[in-house]
């Protein structure tokens, strides 16, 4: 691995499940829309899809999915009418690069047809970070042999293509297409939600020579160069595609017709040239990288001596980029991000508890707009709560764009057709006090005060509500109890005082209070609005400080031990060395119903609780709770959120070898495909705790009101971790060596 | 209504359910694969099909459904680059007519495009019943009127469009395209079942001046003819579509082109023309005439004095031929023929039951063929009997290529996720009596020992070996009772004693051993091959034979009444005046289990097995039930399966005019789409019902042994009543006057 800043692959992957984890892992993006990184020319069973960000269409059951647009990527060439393909002819050579600096996607490809030309041909595509409508592809062909040695026709058909689903769902009727003197475009329009997307493409070559044709066509317009190829020339063409939907405006169309012909003529003009050939990639590309020199500026975290861990940082790093739009707040992160289908663009707490933090410290304006999201869907939260007879404000499991919970109720085998309930939506209550916990978080780290006034107060207090009205009186003890409950670690369903969401609960409350008493002395008039608005009467604020203190910790104040829920220790023990070498989590290994029964985990539950809380938790009780919850977790096949979370723990409890195995589990989850599910999408949640995994584990990063502390653990082989980090608005740069 | 053998429209319909269901009723077929009437230039939310006779993909839960093929109709026209389509512009005038005695949909518009070009189109389009491969469209276009009386560009592109689902669900991939000096094609595979179809097109105009032009495209490949068209001159244009699959045999895709060739080539020597631009319409349609000629030779029912009778018959009439191969006994007829997408294609008892009878008595090879259809599945409906604890065969509620149960075990609700279990494909039982049922009418009419001997017999023995496992024995009683079931009247579920299901199960056993008996006399050799087989040995044969006499029949000795189930009579009535003008089913409107608790009834249950075993029930009994059960049955929104039915009682009992009431609501269902859903397919088996209540019902049709008879009942304004059966191989003509 020489480049530190590249992911690669030196043949092709003709193994389906590797060919479609590999599409996802050379994603190209820019927080507008991903495209996932299928062949131009296409190839059998391939899973090409550009998801763009908030843009949903209805489903049956789970409510809505990102919709998969048209196709873009779409070049075939033809030599002698022969189509390129790689699946027929021969294979040369063959590498593929993605370039995580500067978010450019090439590819190489020596190529010989059935009937012995040989043609190199080389792709590069990017998604522009500097201009996010924009996606571009520069293809070349050369020709390096021909029978008896002459020209060869040569044609390339540069498409978009309609008849793309999300796997085989469409979601896209076409409205309208056509084409102008230098751009053709398409008009469609989702079939339930009724957004509209405008995709426009230029295909120019230099080469003047081409003959060019616009082929329009509802499913697969497409614009033709065609000419005649020399012996050892070379034909380059540039596939410029520019979109827009009605979220960004009233005329998408026109918005992207008007765009994209300012591109080519601002181009053509300062070249003399005409719009008809003008080149552009040159010029964009300058200010792809530049943009992407600047997120690295203030994103990048430098790891010397480990050129795995090195790149695996990065492209999670790169990843947390590419999946979160920069300036809209109606939408937040998908648990894929917008690599693949995996949860159909759902919101889950992988936002504000994973990838948050990262935002929180190294991008505060993009963690505003993550925490407005919620904030935006208070009335929905309200309203879950009231369903259920709560107050306040309770966030669904799952969350699209109008904040109502979209967790599919149900699930059907797609084969048995046996009805599996899923309870999460209902009972796996925990992601309300992770929304109020990344509040707190974000001002405590960028002092926003005005955030904290405006919107931060307002989420805590509404969800501390929640939990206030949630938590069950028993008259006998004097105390709270919350009963019938998922925690984080999903595999032990209906449980009662699950540690985490009991601790996270009063934490909420907690931090809610002193929020409104910061507000009472920073914004009176606010805090008084607030309390109005929400009914927070002096009886209904001392039930709340009840509640936080009496509300029942399942903590043996002896040893410090945690109990995960009530009756967690009286399970029965696993032993787990009976399954070495398995391919599969052991839920899937023992059913649903089975693995309940034992004190074997998902993920980090109460662990993760610790983690969070790390700053006010005393090391005993890290301790003592590591010992007992790390061995009897699933770090393989279990959840991918917490494996490189565990690095935090890990390397306070100067566990660093296992933190640094947990680390990379996390930091190559994708690029290996290490669980199997990559072609479904990246692990974006894991993308957050790699982040969190070296800044709070391996360099110990501690921020407090006054400033920050780091307590750096060196796995073998690193000699130097570098980052920066925004601290109440000032830029901390952070240089240790080893 | 003038024409007798004609559907017809005289306007656009812009309703969206409206303009689906009018779809569905112009669909042209032929029994190989049938089309919908969706315009070939297409229309917002249209839903263009072309299904094909037993090619399904997989889908979850519901096991399969015939899987829609990339669209073949499509034709786009412009004009001075204006787009045809008819939601945009001024339609100036617009008629549609389904000429069913031809098999042909002609459509004439008259538009004027948004800047002023006035057009005059005119399609006609066939499915070959000569030539079940072939697809046919003929297109014209005369330039009415254009601004400066000048000559207009014109561009007509004839596609294949592989963006096409059921619904939104794709289940093909292109495999490859491409195109010959005359033909373009397009091969396609299911993405599950790996079924290939081949199609090729060509595109020919008589007008030489026009120039073609091959588009290729993975989605959307293209013929396009270009030119100029002179005001008051026309353009014609043929569109030439076959079709074959890999379940005709190894090589579809040359199948496809050596045929398509054939016929362009056999014509272009014919006219001593070329290939290129040679016109076939004319002659291909003089075959489809005399194809549809012979047809309605056997199978036209002549109603004189009620026009809307006479043409509502001979729609059903057109449909029970287009729905069915006339050769292929691998597949069945689907509740909704191959014309939309409800039922997916699945085969109930619709088919033995309400559209056998029609085959069996008007073409008795196709009768034979469907029969042969369950024969060839009796290894899966034995191993469903062993499966459930039984012996013998249990044929499926619903079924599709292989025999297994295609039941949806259960369905989620679309909007609240609700989890609905289906029960049908547990214990609705009384399909394998049907199937039993038909296979003796066959016999009986047809006298087709043969078949018999070969097949039937082992269908009659392998059905009553399950009823005879499956009969509970009362060792009290002496009686044998069959419990928990769910009869024809689906509205009542978990019922013990259905009636229908017991008197059909004694007779199902009551044939068999009757055949048998036959079988020893008539083919010793195989009745000793099947008693072997069967294990069919003297105590089982006594077994049978005491289920038989003993099998628990519900009806009152006295009175004669049935009780539909044990315990019907207990639940309190229904008062369905409060219900007056609905717009749903009963059960739409009480809900599922709310409406069990009535003596409300979905179809004809007891009254459908009267019907069935009418010419061996008296006539008190069929009264006594007539009179019960008639009123309290949801005939307008419960089954589509029985109103038409419940023509041949009402008939026999002097009600004529209420049995033309309940026949006209079966003969009209789709024309008029009564039920709402006629979006989603035609009522296939409303189509044999319709026919029956003509021949068993106004015409009191009886077959016997030795002869037949008739009876006719009058319904006002009918003047004559005549039509054709075959009876034991010899064509009896039926020709009765008022």
């Amino acid at each position: 691995m020489g480049n530190l800043w590249q992911i690669s692959e030196e043949s092709l992957s003709t193994n389906l499940k590797q060919m479609q984890s590999q599409e996802t892992v050379f994603t190209v993006g820019n927080g507008y829309f991903c495209t996932r990184g299928t062949f131009e020319e296409g190839y059998p069973h391939g899973t090409p899809a550009t998801l763009l960000f908030g843009v949903f269409d209805a489903i049956p059951i789970a409510k809505e999915e990102l919709a998969n647009a048209p196709d873009w990527v779409g070049i075939q060439l033809f030599v002698n009418g022969e189509r390129f393909r790689l699946d027929k002819g021969k294979l040369l050579s063959y590498t593929r690069t993605l370039d995580i600096q500067t978010g450019l996607l090439i590819r190489t490809v020596q190529w010989e047809s059935p009937s012995g030309i040989k043609v190199r041909i080389n792709s590069e595509r990017f998604a522009s970070l500097a201009d996010e409508h924009l996606g571009m592809i520069r293809y070349s062909v050369t020709l390096d042999e021909a029978p008896k040695d002459q020209a060869v026709d040569v044609s390339l058909r540069a498409n978009f293509n309609a008849a793309r689903g999300n796997y085989d769902v469409m979601h896209w009727d076409t409205l309208d297409q056509g084409h102008t003197s230098d751009l053709l475009w398409l008009e469609s329009r989702t079939k339930k939600t009724q957004v509209t997307l405008a995709q426009s493409m230029s295909f120019n070559s230099g080469d003047s020579e081409l003959r060019k044709e616009f082929v329009d066509g509802d499913t697969e317009p497409s614009i033709r160069l065609t000419g005649s190829l020399a012996p050892g020339a070379t034909i380059t063409a540039e596939k410029v595609v520019m979109m827009y939907t009605s979220r960004d405006g009233d005329e998408p169309l026109q918005a992207t017709l008007d765009h994209h012909q300012k591109l080519l003529h601002t181009a053509a003009e300062a070249t003399a040239g005409s719009a008809h050939t003008v080149l552009v990639f040159d010029d964009q590309f300058q200010q792809q990288k530049a943009a992407w020199e600047q997120y690295w500026q203030q994103a990048d975290v430098v790891i010397e001596g480990d050129n795995k861990a090195q790149v695996g940082v990065r492209y999670n790093i790169y990843q947390l980029r590419i999946n979160v739009s920069a300036h809209d707040s109606r939408y937040s992160i998908a648990a894929k991000g917008m690599t693949g289908f995996g949860y159909r663009g759902h919101v889950f707490h992988d936002t504000e508890i994973f990838m948050l933090p990262f935002f929180t410290y190294v991008l505060p304006d993009i963690a505003r707009d993550l925490l407005l999201y919620r904030y935006h869907l208070l009335a929905a939260a309200r309203k879950k709560a009231a369903s259920n007879g709560y107050d306040g404000a309770q966030f669904p499991w799952e969350s699209t764009l109008n904040g109502e919970e979209t967790t599919p109720p149900s699930i059907v085998h797609p084969e048995t057709g046996e009805v599996m309930p899923v309870l999460n939506g209902f009972i796996e209550l925990h992601i309300t006090s992770s929304i109020a916990y990344a509040t707190w978080e974000y001002w405590r780290v960028t002092g926003d005060d005005a955030f904290m006034r405006d919107y931060g107060a307002e989420l805590l207090l509404s969800t501390a509500l929640f939990w206030d009205s949630r938590a069950e009186k028993n008259e006998h003890h004097h105390n709270y109890t919350i009963s019938d409950v998922i925690g984080p670690d999903e595999w032990h369903e209906h449980v009662n005082n699950n540690a985490h969401t009991n601790i996270m609960a009063k934490r909420n409350i907690q931090t809610a209070l002193s929020t409104l008493k910061w507000l009472k002395t920073a914004a009176p008039a606010k805090a008084n609005a607030l309390t109005e608005q929400l009914n927070l009467t002096d009886e209904r604020l001392m039930h709340m400080q009840d509640v936080q203190e009496h509300l029942y910790v399942p903590q043996d104040a002896h040893t410090g031990l945690i109990e995960q829920f009530d009756g967690f220790f009286k399970l029965p023990t696993f032993d787990q060395s009976k399954y070495k070498g398995r391919k599969d989590s052991y839920q899937g290994i023992l059913g649903i119903s089975e693995v309940q029964k034992y004190q074997l985990i998902k993920q980090a539950d109460v662990l993760m609780m610790l983690t969070m809380l790390r700053q006010e938790t005393d090391e005993n009780t890290k301790k003592v709770n590591w010992d007992y919850y790390f061995p009897i977790t699933d770090h393989d096949y279990g959840s991918s959120l917490t494996p490189a979370l565990h690095a935090i723990l890990g390397n306070e409890l100067g566990h660093t070898e296992e933190a640094y195995r947990m680390f990379m589990k996390g930091a190559l989850v994708d690029i290996e495909n290490l669980r199997g599910n990559t072609p479904e999408g990246i692990h974006a949640a894991c993308s957050g705790a790699v982040w969190q995994a070296v800044v709070f584990g391996f360099a110990g990063l501690r921020v407090t009101e006054t400033g920050y502390s780091t307590e750096p653990h060196w796995p073998d082989n690193w000699q130097r971790l570098a980052f920066q980090f925004k601290h109440k608005g000032e830029t901390v740069k952070v240089d240790l060596h080893r």
